[in-house]
């Protein structure tokens, strides 16, 4: 730390950004929110719990198959919200342009964060944007905020995860990032792959609804499936087993994801999450969760065991088993 | 907008910038809440009536006398959300570290975060950390959102000046912006010019409990006194009389401007508010501000006036009058 500099890896996603979160922020920060660990605070307002995130957004290039950062920014803040289990109410935004920016190029972005917060009926509601000299930022980076109330009786954590509890997934892992680094690289696919970005509250709201002891929920982005699925382990103490062959991955994400020699486990998505519940609801919250237009390929995809080691193991398709670890290197920089 | 490009004058806190936030921003996400003008929005919270501000800092240098972007950002965020009166609550963090920068540094703007945050009673409760590759950032961007409450009664807005209304600010303008210059230009003054960054929610609370009907608070930054005040006259539709002698400017402020070629008025300022209460209520005011540690300087520097042209206008010290205009250029890039 004392002698160290800022790399790529530190904001991958992966075990060196979680140490780097660990003893720098959250050890001088130093206060229970966050201590527990979880991409949104919970706090007492006035008027009961209400919930509070935010999420900087980087994401190069700025314009992608199905979003651009402006729309990635409304959605991830959001999603970071509702992974708490609350009703989104307000987002900000603040802008950091650099000099030379097209505005044509910057009224697209504001264009796209305005439809998808008003179809999410979250509206944005107080600002602010900084310039910096060309080359000392890299087009427009946002950073959005966003603020919800949690209903009551709903008390879900990524530290609640208990042996036996049930794994779900809403549907395809992987599109968000192989959609960034298709584009990224120039790479043409039979198919168009397409970032799956999506505001998730209306599902967790009926999800919410339907199994009122719903213990974790967790929007894999950064570090991917495979990472987020660690955390929860490390958070709540426990290990889990996956199945690999129930886990959704799209034909092509898988094909691309083999052509350019990465794990669809550890790529980002930006409108998947991942649920945890006991297993007696699993029937319950699987049928909600196939019943909206965001969960329509929702799968069990495991279970959460006792190990006191915290490992995510997965046994294969071919009846092996192997070690799903946290994200350790920088697999996809500048995904979100 | 269709052709042109983001210049430094965007971000500066002048015309230009209100243009692009009125013109951009304000127009596309279209709700009251912008449309209000503030630097923060009012919302109706679960329990009574809540606050949300967000602020952006790229301050260059990062480290300068009297504080650091880290403390800077903490300061700045909580003085927008208690410009509406309201006590605040929580704050969250959202940094975007460049590739290279040095975790040494990282380590001392945390922790000079830490500090302000506690010593302020105001914690960081979230945040969110990227990274981009060298020279596509700037050491460290911070963007920090605070959220608060309202107390029953007040209702301060820039839309509240009254023609009578008398004029206040709580001490020496301009401090932060000649120490920032200074430091950047390596000039050397007699006496170092250290900014006066400071949290200001304690003088407002107390301001607040002494005047219930206040009118009018605004942290005058970016473009300095002078933009702050032409902003309170287009949002009220009034004009002000404003006297140079009561505008309360450090001697060596005064001076190292006149070398610079700059105006005070344009200066930014870090713990400065302006006041705006009706007549009958001045001298309590004025009282309450320099009984407490951070307004012993306060002075009453003009009064609010019809004016269908909205101006600012200023009796100088020696009998003429001259109008005090927005800031029309880019005076100092990157103040805050």
């Amino acid at each position: 730390m004392r002698k160290g500099h800022v790399e790529m890896t530190h904001g991958a996603g992966g075990r060196v950004m979680a140490q780097l979160v660990e003893e720098l922020f959250v050890r001088h920060f130093d206060n229970d929110f966050l201590n527990q660990g979880n991409d949104q605070a919970i706090f007492e307002g006035p008027g009961g719990r209400m919930v509070m995130s935010t999420d900087g957004h980087v994401v190069s290039p700025l314009f992608f198959p199905g979003g651009d950062i402006g729309s990635l920014s409304v959605h991830g803040t959001i999603n970071d919200v509702v992974m708490s289990g609350a009703r989104p109410l307000y987002l900000s935004a603040g802008f950091i342009l650099e000099e030379g920016f097209p505005l044509a190029d910057l009224e697209r972005i504001v264009v796209s964060m305005a439809a998808v917060s008003k179809e999410a009926g979250v509206p944005i509601i107080t600002g602010d944007t900084k310039v910096v000299e060309k080359n000392n930022g890299d087009g427009v980076f946002i950073t959005s905020t966003g603020i919800g109330v949690v209903p009551p009786g709903v008390d879900i954590s990524g530290s609640k995860a208990r042996p036996g509890d049930s794994i779900l997934v809403n549907g395809f892992i992987g599109d968000h990032g192989i959609a960034i680094l298709s584009k990224r690289e120039n790479l043409e696919f039979e198919t168009q792959i397409v970032s799956d970005s999506a505001a998730l509250h209306d599902l967790v709201a009926h999800m919410v609804e339907a199994v009122s002891d719903l213990h974790c929920l967790r929007d894999p982005t950064r570090g991917g499936l495979a990472t987020s699925l660690n955390e929860i382990c490390w958070q709540s103490g426990v290990g889990m087993k996956l199945r690999e062959d129930s886990i959704p991955v799209r034909p092509d994400v898988q094909a691309a994801s083999e052509l350019l020699g990465i794990d669809p486990l550890y790529v980002a998505n930006e409108g998947k999450l991942i649920a945890i519940c006991p297993a007696n609801e699993t029937d319950t919250l699987l049928e909600v969760m196939r019943a909206h237009a965001l969960g329509q390929n929702a799968s069990v995809i495991g279970e959460v065991i006792e190990d006191k080691n915290h490992f995510v193991t997965m046994e294969t398709g071919f009846g092996g088993s192997r070690i799903v670890d946290w994200l350790a290197g920088e697999q996809l920089p500048r995904i979100c």
